[in-house]
């Protein structure tokens, strides 16, 4: 394989300001060599502190600069199809953030064009790449819990976003929002999903309602195998962010879990205390990195995708199903 | 108060024997002056090992002995509509092991009895004395986490029982068999169910098909505010006794939850390991203890039971509710 | 075997109630029959509360009851020599709590009465029946963790006791009155000890100094085997009470320890927060128990006693040695 | 401050390597112009692999190179002082990995040149800037535990090293080798050691007595405060690192401990296991890093040395007082 594989970065907002200075500074194999943003001078001033050399406003000029081989589209959902789609018929190598589209004709359409130009596109679900979440993996591969019977998934953040980002025609709803990443491993783990049936509130923020959104819900899932799952979700986990996953099998089970950012008890009248992981970021700050890393190996390596974006749409079907089943407050089956 | 209350305990098997022992040896306002059991000689075996004063067959007996003011019942629970509906009628004062019966019209049945009569009714329901369970009540109504919006509950049993005991015409079946308790707990933190959804199968013991049922299940739950909650029952824990639960509250949460028997932690090459509680008298031994203690107080104080009838067909009604969900894939109502 | 064992309790103090009710309740084996204390009153309303047969104010009494086949010796450690010589010379079999006696020749001659008696004397030292102790050492002796080679034990109270009774005249100071148990459970695992070092000092309370007491101290222990041990003693333990035991081996490693009281964990802003035991009674409940049957049980049998005098002498030469190495400023060896 | 120091780093063996790559890759204000190793090829290789301008054999040729502002000195032990002499005489800042020296005179002369050129030289202890410990350090000095009263700190090796390291007159010895990142930290939390007092012995690994080392050492220690320290080392931590630590006060304790490498954890019929970090790179990854930024902040910044060439002979005088108390039998005060 060549040395390093060039890489454009599109979008330089929290997420992918994250993304540009792994690719910049902690990816062996990879050289960041032009970044884009649609927002006047924000690439520009990127460019300068981490000294990469091309800088753009417009996405098609990144993409028409013939020393970018791949890209890492790291921008608002509403824009991945465009992104993907440009990047796709321009010859590069794409990697893009989850979801993969708020619609699911989009995301189909995404798939179309993948398969047409024989793209490489590999979706960005950086849980897979927790050293927990991917161990877990493997102990299951090894067979050291037997089958899988049961598979559950916890994911509460510390605090609901802004009103204006709850309004599911913008963040898809609670369920598709956030569950997302509970429905990818969970196809991961237990394979594909049969049912769904959700039930939700808004108990915590009642201002939810005005814009429609919850912010509590409980999703169980029968897969095709049989086996079962729940998915437990939540915006006020007011101690720090909280993400659980088990899989339970018919020889053992393997519980997921990391509360404490710091390994200090405090030990004192009050009781003996710890602290928590504040928020995603703290939780999975390696798995962002070990993710643009794998898909930077893969690319220079010639192999397939970690994660497709027929994976995006499985996990995408999981989350629209259940999105109706609350509203409709009845089991819904995946087609 | 007088000094002590006059018990006769009906049922010497397993559990029998626990309550029995414990109503000899070790609740200090109890008088253990008589048992009973329908098995030739048991009776009279338990009263010399404990010094009981008198030892009977029928309970018929029992309940016609002058001396004897309260009893224990213990039965099988096809039995227990006799026996409290007998002791009741024989104006003693009543303490029956969960669950009340199997079919909802005995337990109405046995309500009237009780109301008719003015019987003192004590159903049990061990978790509730259980000093995790009930040392959470308090801090949730101290309101340490503001309003409880999500309960969860795991139960899971180290193994399935003989399949003849699983027959659901004599269990009830895994939802209501197991499921009862955690149906009681959510009640006592949450209020009253509104609907519920089951899924399930048999997915660690295929056996368990021939007798028509499941060994693994998950019920969610919306309660009549609105909040919501999911009981996870499993009988394939094989590496013990897997008893957890959560009360998800709008200002922090509480868990509960116990693995380890013994507080020994064995590190050697093969990891950092320690055991885990076996079964549930491990875990529940000194609930149950609490627990019979408790009824013995209440009568001699004149107090209210602590856990009525009321309560256990509440719990009754959800576990049939669950299980008519489970074999219809839809929501039900609870009535 | 008899049936069961008639025991007679001498001081009903706050351990002695504790024993006696123990014996009278809960020692399945163990009848109690008569209790003694010289405090007017105390072993008659003991007595009356408990079901005890008789009652004496002189321990000549008791002993001289020939109902009584065996004693458990529960007073001021200053009166157990003449308990266990009076009990010994009577032909009763002596259950006797820690320590032995303060002075050393006052346990030789306790000693040289049981040898020449032939009485049998049992020594309490409940740290060895508590599940955790207990079950270390059957993983040490099975070979889990290969050779032991270094013990670590730490004990610390919630509190310093009373000014007057830290004067070391009575006491025996910090390190003989706490460091006997880790002494005793050294000794148990490890072997016999060569050489002690203490450092100490009143570093939370400074007004111990007035009594001639110190609140923390560290002793090292080399055994005679080479091995090497650490024992560390504190009164200020704010948060609960705090015993921790390592035993640390060519192959691995057993941890004992055990902070919680109650399994709740308290997550809200403040942090990740659980209970602690509070003190010895709650850590030890049910060590007592077994300890005090164990006895009942060796007697019954015709076993040996489980903690010999001779035990207790060896731990209180540790004691010793090492009080004086702290004064001393320098390794003392053990004879 | 200028953008970028630039930093040259000496040696490029195992954490030679790791500090360069840190300082290449990762710490936004450095950057690495130049490296040498005494080893042929080996800083060419390194320099074309990380993209270094310049790269040397010997450190005279990087000291004068005028493009270096800074050293980064990861070479052994006894060569530390000709680097740093040089360095400083060279007029470049100074960074050195610990320990200081070999011998004492060798340190103090080091000492007296930094003085006199007025170089600015910042040791190397990386676990001051491990999360806990530095968030230990924290919680003490805002009075969370009260006057911190015992320190206690583990350190335990998976492995011994091969026999030829283990020789005292290179390694110092297992109390130096390993005990003086605990001296360190000892100082850091409780001020300076009045007297020292060890044991130790060949315990775990018997062919250690021919190079004459130890592998287990327990060192008990007394503050000139008053206050009292033990530090535990051992090569025979066979299940992984085992590192601790504990500061105890008068109002409470902080305890510093971290097992796992993962947040998995596996429950089969064997137990509930999980896994140990493996060694001291893994635990101490982001400690290292944050110890190297440190540096070049502060030299760009034109503050003090974080650690002090002081401190590190101030650790050294502890583990030679520890090294001859072991060898003595005696406690030995530190002058």
């Amino acid at each position: 394989m060549p040395d390093r594989l060039n890489v454009g970065a599109i979008g330089l907002g929290r997420m992918g300001r994250v993304y540009a200075a792994n690719l910049a500074q902690r990816v062996p194999h990879a050289r960041l060599v032009a970044v884009a943003d649609q927002k006047a001078g924000l690439a520009e001033s990127f460019a300068r502190e981490f000294g990469v050399a091309r800088f753009y406003e417009s996405h098609h000029d990144l993409l028409g600069d013939p020393d970018v081989h791949a890209v890492a589209v790291i921008t608002s959902t509403s824009t991945h199809k465009e992104m993907i789609v440009d990047a796709a018929r321009a010859g590069k190598a794409v990697f893009c953030e989850k979801p993969i589209a708020l619609a699911l004709d989009d995301a189909i359409e995404i798939l179309r064009v993948v398969e047409e130009t024989g793209a490489f596109l590999q979706m960005g679900f950086q849980r897979r790449f927790d050293a927990a979440y991917a161990g877990a993996r493997r102990k299951v591969e090894e067979g050291v819990i037997g089958t899988p019977v049961v598979f559950t998934s916890i994911s509460r953040d510390p605090c609901r976003p802004p009103l204006e980002f709850c309004d599911p025609k913008i963040s898809g709803g609670l369920i598709a929002d956030m569950g997302i990443h509970d429905f990818d491993v969970a196809r991961m783990y237990m394979g594909e999903v049969k049912t769904v049936h959700a039930i939700g509130g808004a108990l915590a923020y009642p201002e939810m309602k005005e814009v429609g959104d919850i912010d509590n819900a409980i999703i169980d899932m029968v897969f095709e195998s049989g086996s079962l799952g729940v998915v437990q979700l939540s915006r006020n986990s007011v101690f720090g962010y909280d993400i659980r996953g088990e899989i339970w099998g018919t020889k053992g089970s393997i519980q997921i879990g990391y509360f404490r950012q710091t390994p200090i008890l405090m030990m004192t009248r009050e009781g003996i205390t710890h602290d928590a992981v504040p928020y995603f970021f703290e939780r999975f700050e390696s798995a962002y990195l070990t993710q643009i890393q794998d898909f930077v190996d893969r690319v220079l390596n010639g192999q397939k995708p970690a994660i497709t974006g027929a994976d995006a749409v499985a996990a995408m079907r999981i989350s629209l199903a259940a999105t109706a089943s609350f509203r409709e407050q009845r089991p819904v089956d995946i087609h």
